[in-house]
């Protein structure tokens, strides 16, 4: 009761009751008598209905999503209770989910979790994850400062990408027959090369936070490796892809993609300088009061654009995606935040299911009883990790870094991580890699980026046991003034990293 | 040059040259003599070779992804500029990009733009936007605080759903014959006073924040009229839509499923607060310094969960998400800032998705040539208006409000937006309704969805060309004290609201 007139208590009530009688009751009794009217007349339903078949289909989509986030979670959360960055955990979620496995364990429950109708809407999702992750890729990457390149780094970094590459070249040869896709050994043997070349950025960065190393020359020398060494990778990818592509339609050719990679490439300052001017004065820098910056919608509306055109020409959607991230303006700009929502966002809720496509092509059934897969694996699993040590670690320590600074340095680069699955989706895609060969470079991977962390934690305590011995971690090397290496900037060490 | 030696400047560089010949050259030497070999050897590529399809899917999908973003983005700040929730225009743009217009203006490019491939992809994205929104819906109705309500608020609400439910069940009688779903008549009776009831909780807290009326007399009790009103309404819906499942599966009766909703909503109460207690002492309340709040994944994992539920035991998914929302901790728990940034993403990224879904579904051709039709449109039109002014805008007028003030609340609560949209969605999936119904009804929720804003402006220009007139807006009514009426916490008046 609220005295609304002023009036006498009982009038008001009186008045309330009389008000509700005419506007509630009686309605509800009409629509009552109305309802009551029509059972008598027709039953309650028409007896042979059913509900449509889309609605069935959304059940299951709904299903199927709670079931891989909540496993991605978990098994992230896992992750980290291990030592590992989540990413581990939220990828070996994905292929724990696939067919190989809990298709194998228990294919019942596997086929009513994933039936055949639900498979495309998973599959957007997961196109959508990969696109905007390969964005705030790029995005991280432009973010490292060229112009505090010394010569140490640039050589380092060089011999981060053309030491794994030989050696993945050379491997190709013995490896081609049995395992290059239809698009033949050369894109085979340029795929495996950059395989074995890509440092994933943002795995390194979260493990050298974690260790406490980002501010050492190691850390910095290390990113702005993988930096360099991931570009010319990407770069070298772009060509096969398209070489792969042109080969079946018999169009531009290699030397064309090559030339306008490179324009690319050159126009990327300009290009970059004049965007960030028109994105400053139409949406302001986000430093400024009130400025509300780029729209999240139109910025995933420009990544989803340039992904499309690429992969219209012939390049990976993935790459596109990438070039927008390298293209707008990094920093603290208008673009910032909005990439910043859109990149955490995607890492939460799209790239699960990522994750779970990618684990819908794993085939470990490739792996298991065949003695020479055993040993390709091996072999393309010591050249994996020797490459990254002798290449980048010896290279260093040659130039003057410290033996246990070298030695971190290598091991460093050898997380490959969340990178180079996406590498190796692209391959097995565009038919660069057999399914088998891609099984079992992902078991490679993982190895690979498992390893740093436990490896450098298991360093950092004998060389505390022994300190006369290697240098502490975080002095500078060999009296050797500390470069001037990338900080870089937006959110790399942010927990959505990965 | 970084001087890393110490030593002369020359014996420095002499060494780097060298270091860079051994690690640099040399292996791209070997790389490059592989790769020459390989080419020598098998040509470029394998000659028979294409890209595999999913490449192409992928590359449809992003681009049709990027004209939806964009085409949606564009349209809300057209609406923006022309004095309208975003929403609309966002809805507009869903209906434009669908068969009946862009499909029919330009059919070829609209088959290029969304082949029938993609389609599934498309969907799975609008039904997480649905469900994540029908999350926030629950969110924001359950955070209107009850205990404030007054016995003239408590009327209005019973007469905002009542009144209008009678008028759309008289409606029914007419028009079931023609236009009720393979469900029947009697869902079709309960689902058309439903849609007459329905106000847009978001749609109406904007329309209120951007006029200024958000802390009136009337902005209060129409926000608490239409919270009530949807709770009943979305209660109605679910009765109506378990019917026709049950109908067709011969399962669990009407009976049991008011049963049930009932026990549910006794337990709103007890189960929130053990939830939110059980949420505190995990994730920590935001207030608190340095708590993380509920991981996004884990939220979205739990929302989808709901909604599946709920759609396998014969609900609609839109009603799991909103019960979801309703139960989960409102206000500045562990939840709100995982809650707030589902919301916003889902809103930006995934919402223009549904609606170009809904534009896929609504049938332009069934409204132009038959006279019925237009008749049929402008009788619930008229209904739909109509009961909403004078139920709950004469109960309110009766109840002592000044007549410019119920006429103001009458019109605010004919603001059906986005969450109409979804009701209808919902009878065309579970067969309550046909789609020419469903597309009359769209229309007439667009029209009555778009009317408040300038009929507000309206009356408020004439109130002050006037100002002896009606009392002015924000003035409280008739010397009535302003009630205590709710504070929607969390975002309802964020720039994402719809």
């Amino acid at each position: 009761m609220d005295g609304t007139r002023g009036t006498g208590s009982s009038t008001g009530r009186r008045r309330l009751v009389l008000v509700a009688c005419v506007f509630v009751v009686l309605p509800a009794l009409v629509g009552g008598l109305v309802l009551w009217y029509q059972v008598s007349a027709h039953g309650t339903a028409a007896p042979g209905h059913r509900i449509v078949p889309g609605a069935d289909m959304a059940a299951r989509l709904l299903m199927a999503a709670a079931v891989v986030l909540g496993a991605s979670h978990a098994a992230g959360r896992l992750a980290v209770l291990l030592g590992q960055p989540p990413v581990i955990g939220e990828i070996c979620a994905g292929i724990l989910l696939g067919p190989s496995l809990l298709g194998r364990a228990a294919p019942q429950l596997w086929a009513r979790l994933f039936p055949e109708g639900i498979l495309p809407m998973l599959d957007g999702l997961a196109q959508l994850g990969l696109v905007f992750f390969m964005f705030k890729v790029g995005r991280d990457l432009s973010s490292v400062r060229l112009r505090a390149l010394g010569g140490r780094t640039l050589l380092v970094s060089l011999a981060s990408l053309a030491v794994p590459f030989a050696g993945g070249a050379v491997a190709a040869v013995a490896l081609a027959d049995g395992h290059a896709g239809p698009a033949g050994p050369v894109a085979f043997t340029v795929f495996l090369g950059c395989a074995l070349g890509i440092t994933a950025f943002p795995v390194l960065a979260r493990i050298l936070s974690e260790l406490g190393l980002s501010h050492t020359a190691v850390g910095r020398t290390s990113l702005l490796a993988a930096a360099i060494g991931d570009a010319g990778a990407w770069l070298l990818l772009a060509t096969a892809v398209a070489a792969a592509g042109a080969a079946g339609s018999s169009g531009p050719g290699i030397a064309l993609m090559v030339a306008g990679t490179t324009v690319a490439a050159v126009l990327l300052g300009p290009l970059r300088r004049a965007l960030r001017r028109a994105l400053s004065r139409r949406y302001g820098n986000n430093g400024e009061e009130g400025a509300a910056g780029l729209p999240v919608p139109l910025l995933a509306c420009a990544v989803c654009g340039c992904a499309a055109f690429t992969s219209a020409v012939g390049l990976h959607a993935a790459i596109g995606a990438f070039l927008a991230g390298a293209v707008l303006p990094a920093g603290s700009g208008p673009v910032s935040s909005a990439a910043d929502r859109l990149g955490s966002f995607s890492a939460g809720i799209l790239m699960p299911f990522f994750f779970l496509g990618f684990g819908l092509s794993v085939d470990l059934s490739a792996l298991s009883p065949d003695s020479r897969t055993v040993v390709t694996g091996s072999v393309l699993l010591a050249l994996a990790v020797l490459t990254k040590l002798l290449g980048p670690g010896l290279c260093a320590w040659v130039t003057g870094m410290s033996r246990g600074d070298a030695l971190k340095l290598g091991v460093l680069l050898n997380a490959r991580g969340l990178t180079e699955l996406v590498v190796l989706g692209i391959g097995l895609q565009a038919g660069l890699i057999d399914r088998q060969m891609f099984t079992v470079l992902t078991a490679v991977t993982l190895t690979t980026t498992i390893l740093p962390a436990p490896v450098l934690r298991l360093m950092d305590r004998r060389a505390k046991r022994a300190p006369s011995g290697a240098s502490p971690p975080g002095a500078p090397a060999r009296g050797a003034p500390e470069e001037q290496a990338p900080q870089p900037s937006g959110g790399p060490l942010a927990p959505e990293e990965r």
